[in-house]
Order: C-alpha cells, then sequence, then structure tokens
C-alpha cells in the first residue's frame, strides 16, 4: 500500500509509523518544512516530499491530519490535487464541515480517530497510539464501498476498532462525549479561579472531585477553539438540555425535594454502571482500595509488585498526589469481593491502611 | 486523654483508630449495635457503651460521626448529655446548620476532614485516613480558646492539617470545591445517559474527559441527598454562577468570538496551574507520558518496578481501562522533562510506545 500523510504532526506521523509497521510505503508532506523534517527522522514516513502534488503522486491513500480550523480547506485540495484512485479520509475530530468540503466526492471518507492525546508534532509519534481506540468513520450515501472497505481495513491494520458513523450524529455525539465535558472542566477551573472565599481559595482547598473534573481543563487552547466554534451547533444544544437539567436539580434544592435528588443520583449509579460495564464487563463486582502513601520513589514498585506476586489482577490504579509533605492517595480497582480483600491485606500486610468499598455504591 | 466517639461508622472508627494509635483511650456509641460492636471488633474503641450518656461520661473530647442529616441534632443531644469539661466536635461536611444547633456553646468546634471515601462502615476503617488530609476546623466568636486548641492538636495528632474556617465561608467553599463538581458529574452522567443518537450510546462511546468527568457521579445518594440539601443555599449560588458562566460561552459559540474562547481557554490553563501547583511545586516542569497497555497482569509492576530502578520520580501514575479486549492507556507524570524523556526511553526499551507532552499545554 502506497500511502500519502498531509500533516505530520504527532497523529498523521503517528498514523506513517502504524502504517509502516504494517508494510505501507509512506510519503509526506507538511506545510511546515521542520515538522516534516522531523517526522522523517522519527521515521514516521519514508520520504517527505516537497509539494502536495508530488506527496499524492501515486497514493493509494491519502489521510489529512491538519488541524480542525484548516481541515475543510485541505481535504478540498487533496481532492482536486489526487488522481481518481486515490482515497481521501481525515482524522479531525469534528465531521459535519469536512465532509460538506469533500462535496459529493465518492473517493472521501471522513475519519476520526479517539486516541485523546494532548502532545503536538511528531516528535513523540508512536505507532501504537490508535491500538484500541475507537476510529470513527463517516461514509457518506456516495461513497464508494470499496473505498469504505479500504479505509476501514487501514484503521483496523493501525490498531483501531472501526466504528461507522453518519457526520452529523458524530458531531452531537462528541459534543456530549468531549466538548461539553472539556467546556465544563474549563467552567469549573475558571469559577474557582475568580472565587475567593473570606481569603480561602477554592483552588487551593480542591479535593478528588474537582482535580477529577477538572482535568482536561486548559487543554490547548490553540486547537480548542477551533474544535468548539467547528461544532458550536452542537455544542451549544449540548449545552442547553445542561443547563435544563441544572434547572431541575436548582427547582429540587429549592423546595428540598428529597425524593427527586434520590431518584436523581440513582439514575447516575446506573448510567455510570452502564458507562463502565463495557471497559470492566461485571462493574457491579468492582471494588475500589484506596490507600494513603508517602511521596517517596519505590513506593509505588512495592506495591505493584506485591499485588502482581499474588497475581491479583489490577483492573485501574490511580496515583493522585496531594504534596510532598502529604504524600498521595493511591486507588486501586480490583474485580471481586474476594480480590479486594485479598489485595488489602497484602498491603495492610505491607504497613498501609486500606479502605475497601463496592466502586459503585448504591 | 479520653475520646469519645458518637457514631462508629468509617470515619468515627477512623478517628478512634487514628487515636489510639496516639495514646487516647476510646469510648464508642452507636445507635446501630451492630456498627458498635464491629467497630470494637476492629479494635477501633476500647470499650462500646449501650447508652450516649455512658460513653460520654468523663470524656475530655466528643468527636460526632454520624450522617449530617442527623448531625445537628445529635450535636445538640451530644451538648446536653456531656459535662462541662467535655469539648465537643464533629466530622460533617456541611457547617452552618450544625454550628447553629450548637446554639453558641462555647464548648463546641466544628470539624470536617476532608478525606473523600464513599465507603461506609467501621470494617474497613483505617488510622491512616486523615493522613495529610485538610480538616477543616470552624471556631466561632464564642468558642473557648483552650477547646480550639485541644481539637486543632487532636486533628494533628491523626496526622491531618488543621485549618480554620468561619462555618458560612466553609460551606461556600464546599459548595465550589466539592458539591457543584458532584452535581455536574451526575448531571454529564444522565445526560449521556439518556440520549441516543442515530442508534449510538454515548456512555458507550465515553472518552478519557467524560470518564474522568462523571468519576464521582453516583456516589452514595444516602449520603449525598442530605448534603446537597443540608447546603442548598450555598449550592445553588453556585449553580447560579455556574449558569451564567455557561451563557458567557454560549454567545461566544453563536457569535464565533474566538478572541472570547482563547482567553477563556488561556485562564483555565492559568488557574490549573495554580490548582495543581501545591501538590506538585513548580507545575510548568510537569510531564506526562501516555502508554497503551495490554490487560496482563505484571504489566503494571513491570513498568513500575523498570522506573523505580531508575528513581525516576513519579508524580501521579493512572491506568485506565479501556476493555479486556483493548487493554488500557497508563498515564505517568514526572517532573522535569529530562526526567520525562528518560522515564519514555526506559518505557520504550521495554517495547511500549510512549507519547511525553508537558502536563501544562499552553
Amino acid at each position: 500500500m502506497r500511502l500519502a500523510v498531509i500533516g505530520t504532526g504527532l497523529i498523521g506521523a503517528s498514523v506513517g509509523l502504524a502504517a509502516k509497521r504494517s508494510g505501507a510505503t509512506v510519503f509526506g508532506f507538511d506545510d511546515d518544512e521542520a515538522t516534516a523534517e522531523l517526522a522523517l527522522q522519527r521515521g514516521a514516513v519514508d520520504q517527505v516530499k516537497p509539494t502536495l502534488g508530488e506527496a499524492l503522486g501515486g497514493a493509494e491513500l491519502a489521510v489529512v491530519a491538519v488541524p480542525v480550523g484548516r481541515l475543510a480547506a485541505q481535504v478540498r485540495t487533496v481532492l482536486e490535487a489526487s488522481a481518481d484512485d486515490c482515497t481521501v479520509t481525515d482524522v479531525g475530530s469534528t465531521k459535519t464541515a469536512v465532509c460538506e468540503a469533500a462535496a459529493g466526492s465518492p473517493r472521501f471518507i471522513g475519519g476520526h480517530p479517539v486516541c485523546g492525546s494532548e502532545a503536538r508534532g511528531p516528535a513523540h509519534a508512536t505507532a501504537d497510539l490508535f491500538e484500541g481506540a475507537t476510529w470513527f468513520l463517516s461514509p457518506l450515501p456516495h461513497s464508494d464501498p470499496a473505498r469504505y472497505r479500504l479505509v476501514h481495513g487501514f484503521v483496523g491494520d493501525l490498531g483501531a476498532v472501526p466504528v461507522a458513523i453518519d457526520p452529523g450524529a458524530h458531531d452531537r455525539l462528541v459534543a456530549l462525549t468531549s466538548h461539553l465535558p472539556h467546556v465544563l472542566a474549563n467552567m469549573l477551573v475558571n469559577h474557582a479561579g475568580a472565587t475567593r472565599i473570606d481569603g480561602h481559595e477554592p483552588l487551593s482547598s480542591a479535593g478528588g472531585s474537582l482535580r477529577d473534573m477538572t482535568r482536561v481543563a486548559g487543554a490547548n487552547p490553540r486547537i480548542w477553539v477551533d474544535i468548539f466554534l467547528e461544532n458550536a451547533e452542537a455544542l451549544r444544544a449540548a449545552l442547553a438540555e445542561h443547563r435544563r437539567g441544572l434547572e431541575q436539580v436548582d427547582s429540587a434544592l429549592a423546595s428540598g425535594d428529597a425524593g427527586f435528588l434520590a431518584r436523581w443520583i440513582g439514575e447516575a449509579v446506573r448510567n455510570r454502571r452502564g458507562m463502565i460495564s463495557d471497559a470492566y464487563g461485571d462493574p457491579g463486582e468492582l471494588h475500589r482500595l484506596r490507600v494513603h502513601v508517602p511521596d517517596r520513589p519505590g513506593v509505588l514498585a512495592g506495591i505493584t509488585q506485591a499485588l502482581g506476586a499474588e497475581r491479583i489482577n489490577i483492573e485501574d490504579f490511580e496515583l493522585q498526589h496531594q504534596s510532598p509533605e502529604r504524600g498521595g492517595d493511591l486507588t486501586v480497582l480490583v474485580a471481586g469481593e474476594r480480590e479486594a480483600e485479598r489485595a488489602a491485606a497484602l498491603l495492610e500486610a505491607q504497613g498501609y491502611g486500606v479502605v475497601v468499598a463496592p466502586a459503585l455504591d448504591e
């Protein structure tokens, strides 16, 4: 397979590396010469071409991996500059605009790998980036089925799981699963940051919930302004629905409606269970261990070794730092109450205090 | 020191264990006999007393650790049933109502250890629960300074960091740092759970951001309904401010105001930096490594051992599962670009693909 990668930043270069691993010959082009050169050094492309046309020459597949703000125009240009036997796809995180830009070309299949990395540039591109990731594909009514099969097989070869979706549905879906969470994370951290309460700074007193919920805050301003604007319509609809929901909760708080709140939290328990059931099989079996650990090298290795030696199957594992003096909190998810108790006993034998609880508390 | 623990669930029993470790004699009382008996078995109290009065007899300090919904009434009862030389404190997560209930008694100092555990019951109580945790204390104008010093010293002995705060300020602070995040987490997971988009279930396509932001969703309905209602006023004010902020973002999206969005995200970068600077010293130095790992026991131990052997200082560490087939994503925070590159090289030598980026992307 002869592949053209247009835009050799993190995603483009990672596509190149993964494609080369499965035997493709990769030609790269980037507006920024240094970026293209770095991708070549990294081994992500076999050759850098000085013009778009040369990179596309003889390509069976062109992957357009430029930022969302320039994506639609670049896809149009690539379709014009490439031969009829060249299939074109992209990796943008919104799909409506780019699919419209393809203007009904049977050669275009929109794509979006969900690999959630904030890194930029080819320096840290990796062939493993798409391993196990969902890769949305948007075949359109006029898309050539053979070309859809080509792209479908290609992303599968990169290690991703292709999922077909209509462009508009894709954008509504990511508005809810990604763009709204990013807006709320920014909102929460700015709300807390702008508030002083009797001299106390909310950000300095942030507990686990605020830290969890603002982890994606402040991600890539240069990328996210474009994503928000590109998907403004779907995002605004999600925001409107979010605000309607908050009004209901506000009314329940105003009237002291404990029944409403209990049902609402109960629904959240069920929904959260549904969400993580894909990841864990039977989430009702999941148990959470919490351990306070000192800030010292080797602590983590000691714990994971002890659990590994007893073949305790760790599902999730998280160390969250408080401060050098206060150390950190370690959370370990283990499937099965018995396994959790066994893990707790091992850690207690190492001198740690362990709190065990079902991960889904009802 | 002779201590009475009133309510021997997770928090009360953990107070007992930690206090016994520093030499206190602990008497316990719980309305639920089985809970009290379990605390005794766990070694969290020296004796269980059959009545509140007997537990309080001769106590220098009484810690009231009953659920928020019953807290104010219980504190009033304890103040009435205890002798003049008995100081009374509590561990409730709201402070206004309980401080009012103490009705100006100089013997009462409100308290709130921020240890964020969802577990209930004394079975998993641990003396380490408060290690490094903030423990809010609310001395009032009429509080006896000597009693404040007593409680201040006591929580310090348990390993916590006492922070003095006015009850109303406390409740506004936790409304913003804890209760609002919990509301938004429930809201997000219920919004996603109630939506179907062209047959796609948003919860099944949840990426990292939605999972991060709904981690506290569905926490303890029995506890959280009371917390939300108890702190309704401050929480509603926080919700109103949140909704005002969302309206601004909505306007920017409607008018395509890229400048507003860029400034707003830039502010989030600075605020997030401020938030984590307490935990990490110089957050600008923090680098994030991302590695895709297979779902296999021993993987985690292999990685932490390799980093530990080279004395790489791991700040945060997180493994998030996708599914048994897809494996999981490992995120490691390391201070210093050079250390991060060294860590990446070690992991690459083990055959992993590693993406490195500054943790605060600007």
